[in-house]
């Protein structure tokens, strides 16, 4: 095997593997080359990653020496990425009576659920985050590409009672839309106690989903490290969790959709 | 930049846009080299992922010339995925009373949403598929990789209907599970006139799901190109719908979870 094919290998193998360690041992034994050569072979590909800037191939050396990939979104582009999803939210066809603004439809395309996965496990790629959870449905794909970077399991929240998640444990909530008591689940064959984990839903109003996703992680033992939301609206300015980040804040004086405006959260 | 580093961000950006075409100026002004370095970089990508056997580089010639790369699973590899997601769902730990068998967690885990929609991705490559179809909630991470490497959008189809999607089409349909009549939903604001779309979905008993799914396309004017369900049980024999292609079938004659046996379905 060539040295370009070597690299064009560790290249991609790193690349789908976001946050996985591989031994030297791995590459040495799948590219038959030396340990020398493989070493090599990654710092090009960390220099190349750096001149692009997708984030750090870290090396560890020694006897249990390896290689990672950490994606990273630099500030620039992810300004890019998420203006161009505000742009999107400001077409007039999105509108829905009531206020509402269709959305479905951005979160479901993979490209807008990668980039906003990735913008989002970039955030918190130094907390440790061993869970990302999320609940049903719309902020699934974004959840799972943040877990794909982070290379950690996503854990499902049902707004109903299924018999296919077996037992579970539940917890009512208020829903700000319609102001109604609810309740979610997430199946007790899920076991969070004592995990890190990164709670994630595409939209807040009144923030009674995300107290109500973030008392059922204390029920279930779980440690919240933060909590992302993906389209948050100015108004009620207090919302009923205190610690969460944005990505897109939604501020609709006349509540028809018309009068939108849309601003990006940057910390 | 070095040639090096140059093969290393041709083969990031080729493996993080899977089925998307790029045009040799975008590699040329990116790398700031000339079109004869670029053609011989992607040669040599072209031939270490032909080494690892993880898909095809094409390239096409021309003043509108380009490079895409289209993933593919080998059928050993395939087989090796599918057989470890099969033994997953024996853990004895995994059955829920009325023969069902809890596999949330597995569905939901980045790694195996990823195999399994660069399988599905895989089988359907040459179909043409622009839209990937999926109804809520469990099949969702695949079918969102699937569409993922295929480069098309992804379709959510509702089992409730929820005032943010806007006007919806709806089909009765019945389900397998409950044997009861229910209804799901597609947003009016996907138009799926013509299009060649493919449905996805996670568990098929009687097919009156995935029934459903085809008769919702069929109001919507969508083309169905294929159904392909991850898990189908053996019986009943007969199913509802006439042509899909199954992962992963499961044989459970005591309907209680422990006589339950998996085998994979290749084709």
């Amino acid at each position: 095997m060539k040295k370009n094919e070597r690299i064009s290998i560790i290249t991609k193998i790193l690349s789908d593997h976001p946050n996985e360690v591989f031994s030297y041992n791995y590459f040495t034994n799948l590219l038959d080359a030396g340990k020398s050569s493989v070493c090599e072979d990654v710092a090009i590909v960390k220099s190349a990653f750096r001149i692009i800037g997708v984030g750090s191939v870290e090396t560890f050396s020694g006897a249990t020496g390896g290689v990672v990939y950490h994606p990273e979104v630099s500030t620039s582009e992810e300004v890019g990425i998420l203006d161009e999803v505000a742009k999107l939210l400001l077409e007039p066809w999105r509108r829905i009576q009531g206020g509402f603004i269709y959305y479905s439809d951005i979160l479901s395309n993979p490209r807008y659920a990668q980039n906003i996965g990735r913008i989002i496990a970039s955030k918190y790629r130094d907390q440790g985050i061993e869970y990302v959870v999320t609940s049903e449905t719309k902020g699934i794909p974004a959840a799972l590409e943040t877990a794909r970077y982070l290379n950690v399991p996503m854990g499902l929240i049902r707004r109903s009672n299924r018999v296919t998640e077996g037992a579970t444990t539940s917890v009512n909530y208020i829903s700000g839309s319609s102001n109604k008591i609810k309740t979610m689940y997430l199946s007790r064959r899920i076991d969070l106690i004592g995990k890190k984990v990164l709670i994630i839903d595409d939209f807040m109003k009144g923030g009674g989903t995300a107290k109500g996703m973030t008392n059922l992680m204390e029920e279930v033992g779980a440690k919240v490290m933060g909590i992302c939301i993906i389209f948050v609206t100015k108004l009620p300015v207090e919302k009923l969790v205190d610690n969460f980040t944005p990505l897109i804040i939604m501020d609709d004086d006349d509540m028809d959709g018309a009068g939108l405006k849309v601003s990006l959260y940057s910390k």
